[in-house]
């Protein structure tokens, strides 16, 4: 339990709202550590393991959020957030409010502007793991808002996870928890397509699955650079060259088309490829293709 | 130098043919090892460098054939290989190939016949890492074709890299190959998506790239669970349930849609979710999806 005062509070009180799986897992990490925690939930009963664990169960959101400067809110969607912030209304001046719950850049963004209009501190995060990760380093979570907010309560959320600042802009963490989620879901389908190519083949898929893990090693130096040329825009030939690389586009599109696998990415990278190298930029590599992308915004061509 | 006597022909003789950056490095790496080597290129003068290294120069492709039992063909592409290996012709007699030239499963087994007709025999490879790492482990070459030749060879073409068997069917080094490659392109476009929306939104693509990179260490163990769920029909929640997910999908695409980014990938990832919870498997996670990609033979949804 950290026993510091910051901001003339005593930083040993937290509330937490929402005791869903995860909203459970955060106050009992609290309460477990020795913050005076206070809890409510719109279904009362929820509150009765996290009372057996020392936590206090308020009767209404508004009196969990008097009872502690610091308030993590931690609902089922953005709607119930709307709907329990509304509930307390004033209530909010002079507290922070960290907000969890899944939701967008822009919804963050509107949300921080009410809670100032009403006297609050508002910051925004996003859970990236499964709740038996909280309260440990496995759980990532980015936060964004109010720096000196962040700042004054970093030591309380830290309990939590890997807490990371991403900036003054609320609707950061959620830039951040869509870009991660984006990247993750983008490489899984586009692995499941292969799959089901590898399958049509009549290759072990599981086989194939456990050599694709087996090559991912190089992947962080590989990403990282990819990062680093699109910032400075020094494009090395990576992968190899654009013009080597275009050379295998057909074979991998007809490849897939020959067994009904959609090629809708592989069309797309061909596309691409095609554009940099008339570009007059073929001996760079497949990083180079982010230059392309801006050309041909909102759609790759079917 | 193998000095070890297979199928009554001594293995320490190999001709290569091809000398381009690939084909030079591969002959190098044989006669650097003690291989009499025999070499071959349509432009005779790169054979200039191997000769110094201890390698003998072939006038033609037949030649240099008739030197050798095993013939490693690292050529420009598939029409360079039909072009030299018609310049053979049943010169291929009695000879093992190895072509390690680009080219599509179709072809190789298109060329396996032709071989075998001439009373050759035929392994496809495909070289899977830059000329560099030719001779060290870090380049893989997955080989199809004749088992018994292959295994007469195997200590040979170990000296090259990586060597991993992928069965009697010519064309399967060809499949792995643009599996692996659609993999990492379906991958990497993804990623420039994310990082131009990254871009968009003022994140610093460099610093958001490391923080993908350092969460790369979840996917060997992911993507085997993967294949193995698939494999087995045997669907956990992985990721978490598609009931769960499936609720952050409008936010990802709308989130992309309101900066220009393309969404191609989420739209289609939040279709398949639909469809698989429609069919009443909302507690399955991401990998039951390729149960209904079969649904969708072909192309994504517009």
């Amino acid at each position: 339990m950290t026993t510091t005062t910051v901001d003339g509070q005593a930083s040993g009180r937290v509330s937490v709202l929402g005791l869903g799986a995860m909203g459970s897992a955060i106050a009992r990490t609290f309460a477990d550590r020795g913050y005076h925690t206070t809890v409510w939930n719109r279904t009362a009963s929820r509150s009765a393991p996290l009372v057996e664990a020392g936590a206090t169960a308020a009767a209404t959101a508004a009196e969990a959020v008097a009872a502690s400067p610091l308030v993590v809110v931690c609902l089922l969607d953005s709607t119930a957030v709307d709907e329990v912030l509304e509930s307390v209304d004033a209530g909010v001046a002079g507290r922070v409010l960290v907000n969890l719950t899944s939701g967008s850049p822009a919804q963050a963004r509107t949300r921080d502007r009410w809670v100032a209009e009403r006297g609050g501190v508002y910051l925004d995060g996003k859970l990236m793991g499964d709740p038996p990760y909280v309260g440990t380093p496995n759980i990532l979570i980015p936060v964004s808002g109010s720096r000196s907010a962040f700042e004054a309560h970093e030591p309380v959320l830290r309990e939590l996870g890997g807490i990371a600042y991403h900036g003054t802009d609320p609707g950061l963490a959620a830039v951040e928890f869509l870009g991660q989620v984006a990247v993750s879901y983008e490489f899984l389908v586009g692995f499941l397509h292969t799959l089901r190519l590898m399958n049509e083949e009549g290759v072990d898929v599981a086989e194939f699955a456990g050599r694709v893990a087996g090559s991912l090693s190089a992947y962080p130096a590989l990403l990282t650079s990819f990062g680093e040329a699109i910032k400075s825009g020094q494009y090395g030939p990576d992968l190899g060259s654009l013009n080597v690389q275009a050379a295998l586009m057909d074979d991998l599109i007809s490849h897939r088309e020959s067994l009904g696998v959609e090629a809708v990415r592989m069309r797309e990278v061909k596309d691409l490829m095609d554009l940099r190298i008339a570009d007059g930029h073929g001996d760079q590599g497949f990083s180079s293709l982010f230059e392309v992308l801006a050309k041909r915004p909102g759609e790759v061509s079917a």
